[in-house]
């Protein structure tokens, strides 16, 4: 296979407001098939999200502000009558794809609000497209840009290393473009810094063999794939010097709830000397919750470690327990890499004050 | 389900010498189906090793043992001429099953020495079948003493313990009966000490899944199945008591081989103060190697981890480093189980004086 080094596009518009439109990486594909979803319409989108073609929050909002856009396209086209009452419609409809995905409800809001303001000031259906359109660009270029400030950050703090380890899928697939960890990488990568990753495959759903090393692999990264339980011995190895993660939900404290397996890579991590860093945006603290105790954990199916490649791997009737987070104290974490700065040592006074919140 | 609460039978002679066979459970159906295969005669038995039914050193040279009764005893029952020849013939057969297999060759070795002595004892056909079977049960009779020796050991040591660790398979389907690791919660079940345990499904040929899984599940011990990656999540949580895994290859100075995820395991028992415990039987010691350094690390092929489980979860030409096992450093190991005692501290001293070949 001839592996095409180029950057990831999951979410893209293609064209003006007036024709263009969207096309969406269809993540439920990979890593075996590379396919764009070109979508004309506010239904395809959607779907597009209802069925996980499109995931990660962040990706999620900029998708549906997009959608708001091709839907109202659609209907000027058409030569129908169009007015912030139908942007209110589209938008009430895409907010409906996915039940809990609190950017999805952002973005549509968002897209809502400019429509209504957009339709009170020149009540122009030509106009109302494309004050739209702008608007979801922007929403995607603020995503973009959060997640180069977080890139440009941690290739500072990483000036030093050439080979890290990633656990899950902190990346360009779930954000308008680098990720939050990932982004680290490609930075380093655009800035000329040779850096190689370790990718932890990350059971039980694989998200860091089936998408993470896939987006290295399409920026031309090297990537080496391992088992969640070869972390250790790499790392006895000397063969990492950094460890780079995403995040889920980070408290006063900066304890930090990530994807399963994170809390003990912290703990290897420390053990073996070896920094270990989360790169997320300040959208991802709950400075509500001082420390990761009261932050709950997610269970989820036995069926997803007893049955996730298709066919039975354990007897049946077997107890199962799956937390799908866990939490890492902040004292194991060695910096925090946000959009706004680097968090230091870690810290509630150095959380409020890098975050602004003070 | 219903899930049958008895001990697993891998392997087991049904009846006499005479007429007796041998029923060995299929392992490569495990954990979806429980069917014995009827080994009337050498030939099966052959392709029952090769094809990996019956699996695990120790197993391995038990059923080559009863192999060798069984040609004898076809070849008797057809009215064939037989002597010690005889045996020498099925034995060098049956050492053709399994390429490297150290159990396999030493028990089709004693086995043919055993017919030599008793062809020059009594040259009598029925005397010659009658001392191969009674051979044949001292082998198998033996490994049961080494696995129940160590699982009292074990079990005085974890007196206290009532919720333990296990990862990968080190079982009664590997040995003549109760195994090494799992036999320390077998004799604590036997003894009436509840035991429940959590099993590491062990990535990425998934032994803990199907084997341990479904070994705990036949005995009726409470078992858990996690991903390897939760493990430090269930010990931050105060859940696990004692680590209990097995060994492949132990040096002088107790630094021990065994499956890839072990020394991550060895190192967050530290970190979270719970004991971590190797038992493994005394053949397992290689003296003539001080420490783990010289233990050289298999590789195995990149598809037991892009590939594991009928279609690809990685993408194409992915890197994949793939260790088979990893060496966990005697200094973080608690105490080694052995049949004949427990080594606490770990020591090349403590080593050689527990077995005794000072």
């Amino acid at each position: 296979m001839t592996v095409e080094t180029r950057a990831v596009s999951n979410i893209q518009w293609l064209g003006d407001a007036d024709s263009g439109h969207l096309e969406l990486l269809d993540q439920t594909l990979l890593p075996l098939e590379i396919r764009q979803l070109e979508c004309r319409d506010e239904q395809t989108v959607w779907e597009a999200i209802r069925q996980l073609r499109v995931r990660g929050a962040p990706a999620i909002g900029i998708a549906a502000a997009y959608g708001v856009v091709l839907g109202l396209q659609r209907r000027w086209l058409s030569g129908d009558q169009v007015s912030a009452e139908t942007v209110q419609t589209i938008c009430q409809y895409l907010a409906t794809s996915r039940p809990t995905a609190v950017n999805l409800f952002w973005a549509c809001d968002r897209m809502e609000r400019r429509g209504r303001d957009l339709w009170e000031q020149h009540s122009d259906p030509r106009a109302l497209l494309a004050g739209l359109w702008q608007e979801a660009c922007w929403i995607h270029d603020e995503d973009r840009a959060m997640c180069r400030a977080i890139g440009l950050h941690g290739a500072a703090l990483l000036a030093d290393v050439s080979v890290a380890l990633t656990h899950c899928n902190a990346g360009g697939l779930a954000t308008g473009e680098y990720g939050t960890a990932l982004s680290v990488f490609f930075t380093m990568q655009d800035q000329g810094s040779p850096i190689s990753v370790y990718v932890d495959e990350t059971r039980p759903l694989l998200q860091g063999a089936r998408l993470t090393a896939w987006e290295l692999q399409q920026r031309g990264i090297s990537a080496t794939l391992i088992c969640d339980s070869m972390a250790a011995h790499v790392m006895s190895r000397g063969q990492v010097q950094a460890v780079v993660v995403g995040a889920d939900r980070i408290a006063l404290s900066g304890d930090t709830a990530n994807k399963i397996g994170t809390y003990g890579l912290a703990v290897l991590a420390r053990y073996h000397n070896i920094p270990f860093y989360v790169a997320a945006p300040s959208s991802t603290f709950d400075l509500a919750i001082k420390s990761g105790a009261e932050i709950p954990i997610e269970e989820r199916s036995a069926a997803e470690i007893t049955c996730g490649f298709g066919k039975p791997t354990a007897p049946e009737g077997i107890q199962v327990y799956n937390p799908a987070f866990d939490v890492t104290p902040g004292h194991l974490i060695t910096a925090i890499i946000t959009e706004r700065g680097v968090i230091q040592p870690v810290s509630a006074r150095n959380i409020l004050e890098v975050l602004n919140v003070v």
